[in-house]
């Protein structure tokens, strides 16, 4: 079969998530987390169903979720959204990016990325019909503004930041933002924002999300999701937000992509977004297992890159081992038992720095012993 | 923002269930039950959940659901799929066909749809790089397989199939898929066979999907869906089971595209159909609701087409009115208090019949209540 994709094949954490279970490693490849989400979110479902919430919603998602979506962002960001016409729920994080990529991009168009990029943009991008142009960030993984202003040219028409950013686990200054949306009004571009880890930025700085900076609010699609926030990874429900001309372009191709999402999930994450701030203290957690997770680190010969946002760790392990990325993530599975993601990956021309990802969104029982066995192994 | 649809809009069913809604109008438009789904069902969800399956699962789905989906493909349709190599889990039928087009065909080639042709087709079809060509049914809602081959080029690279046909409620027979193997085979095409009405076919005629028919699985895409089965239109979750080839291709899209569907839902269905054949009855269910809906609709000038599947009835309303479709189930919902689809808006050249669809997946008392408004109102 010809493939639109020729040099696409399976998403590195399936690989490695596999891998990881045939190996009995412990996994800290792919991002999930292995905590239970709220009792209290888990009956609303239930509640959700039993009230009878199990035929289609209206098609860009449930009135009371866009409404306490549209109050979340606009109460922490300052924006004006409206829930009616600027709000669309998602089948996740994923879905929304492809979608927002095909309402906003097409044949002939360019579209930056920074790198280390997540590994769903250049697929999508291509799957548009455009060509995603890589620019690598600066070696300590900030975003080199230099860079993405040379890479600009005629052609390109859309940006995708991340923030926190996964896999490098930085977070995005005000200052990026400000920079952010200098070249985007200069240069004409939309901009699609994955900020689907808004709510683990550590060390008390804020989340910069696009949905601060008027000017770049009004050419972005910010995509953000609820499973990262409420420990449900696999119930694939995010949303879009984008001024009405872009939210309008967004939902003539969502109804033909997913039409609409999951019902009763939809209720019950709208119920429970009616507790004060239900995101609140997830940092906190999050922080307190960087910081414990750093330090049983500190005993091996990996060496830390910071961490200020996500449940990532990045590590260079080149005091260990000279192989690239791919073969020592591997290695590290299948011969010490931990998992872990290569970073080259998620790069165009693979980029070898000795570079890989831990997941720390785990019992501390789980990170011990995965620490114990890199204290050990390596 | 310039769109890849420029001709399209909003869906008819969002457009026709808001008309509804606004005037109280009986929704006989989209296509839903009011039916609750077995509790038993929802408890496999709750249970499901509490269970812990929250986060991922793997990218093609849960295995016990494929496990259970190519039992039941296998046991009823004589197939040999493999659940591991052969079924992936999708956000829906919607998102089945749209990923299955993306895998099979691009820029420069034509699709062939039927028309009347669901809605998502076209679009679907576009988005992927390709051209529609609708080929209309007969005048009595059958393919017209003369005006399919009439309408094949160099270019044509698939058709896209549905049985039990939404709108007509016609079913296809074993005759028309043989004709549809016997062309697929000649011109070399992809089949796309959207078949979510599978377990709705009356009067003790078989439902024939592409899976019976040999050469005819080996380069089909069957598409199914759990939500019309199980009155839980909202959930969903569907799957795509097509050949090891044609799967990887729709697999290397899928994971971009939603990456994965909602866990626990997916465990709950895997778990409700491991008891004997729980879609058993429900044809049984809707013949007898369309048996009393047809009979009440005889009391009115409509004249009644055939309705051999589905939970759609559509009628020929020319002895009332010489509107326009779209304007008469307009005029039927403000009007008369009924909500219907008109058939015109699924051909690409509108096509004046004189035909609207009513969906009879409802409480007996909403039937009557609509019922008694098309005898008074007509
Ligand atoms: C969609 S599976 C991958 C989870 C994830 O976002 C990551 O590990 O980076
Ligand atoms: C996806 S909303 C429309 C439901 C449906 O399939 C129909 O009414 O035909």
């Amino acid at each position: 079969l010809p493939t639109k994709l020729p040099n696409t094949g399976t998403t590195i954490f399936t690989v490695m998530s596999a891998l990881a279970a045939e190996h009995g490693a412990v996994n800290l490849g792919q991002g999930f987390p292995e905590f239970s989400a709220d009792p209290a979110l888990l009956q609303a479902v239930t509640d959700a169903m039993a009230a009878g919430h199990n035929q289609y919603p209206p098609m860009t998602g449930v009135p009371a979720l866009r409404q306490a979506v549209v109050a979340k962002l606009n109460d922490l960001y300052g924006s004006a959204y409206d829930a009616d016409r600027d709000i669309t729920i998602t089948a996740g994080g994923t879905q929304g990016i492809i979608t927002a990529l095909h309402a906003c991009v097409g044949a002939g168009d360019e579209v930056i990325i920074i790198e280390p990029a997540y590994d769903s943009y250049d697929p999508a991008i291509r799957l548009a019909g455009a060509v995603p142009i890589g620019v690598p960030m600066t070696l300590d993984y900030r975003i080199d503004w230099d860079a993405v202003r040379a890479a600009i040219t005629p052609r390109t028409r859309a940006l995708i930041i991340n923030t926190p950013h996964n896999p490098s686990g930085r977070v995005a200054t005000s200052g990026d933002l400000l920079e952010l949306e200098r070249i985007a009004e200069q240069h004409d571009l939309f901009v699609v924002s994955d900020e689907v880890y808004e709510h683990m930025v550590f060390d008390g700085a804020p989340h910069e999300s696009v949905a601060r900076y008027p000017a770049l609010r009004e050419r972005s699609f910010l995509v953000s999701s609820f499973g990262k926030t409420f420990h449900v990874t696999g119930w694939k429900v995010g949303f879009v937000a984008a001024p009405a001309a872009l939210s309008a372009a967004f939902r003539r191709l969502h109804q033909y992509t997913v039409f609409t999402v999951h019902t009763p999930t939809q209720h019950a994450i709208a119920a429970y977004l009616a507790n004060p701030a239900p995101w609140q203290g997830l940092s906190d957690f999050y922080q307190a297992k960087r910081d414990r997770f750093r330090a049983a680190l500190a005993a091996t010969p990996l060496k830390l890159l910071p961490c200020e946002g996500t449940y990532f760790q990045t590590v260079d392990y080149r005091a260990v081992s000279d192989l690239p990325d791919l073969d020592f993530a591997k290695w590290l599975t299948t011969e010490i038992g931990v998992a872990a993601i290569p970073l080259s990956v998620f790069y165009q021309r693979p980029q070898e720095r000795g570079h890989v990802r831990f997941c720390f969104a785990k019992r501390e029982e789980t990170l011990a012993l995965a620490t114990q066995r890199l204290q050990k192994g390596l």
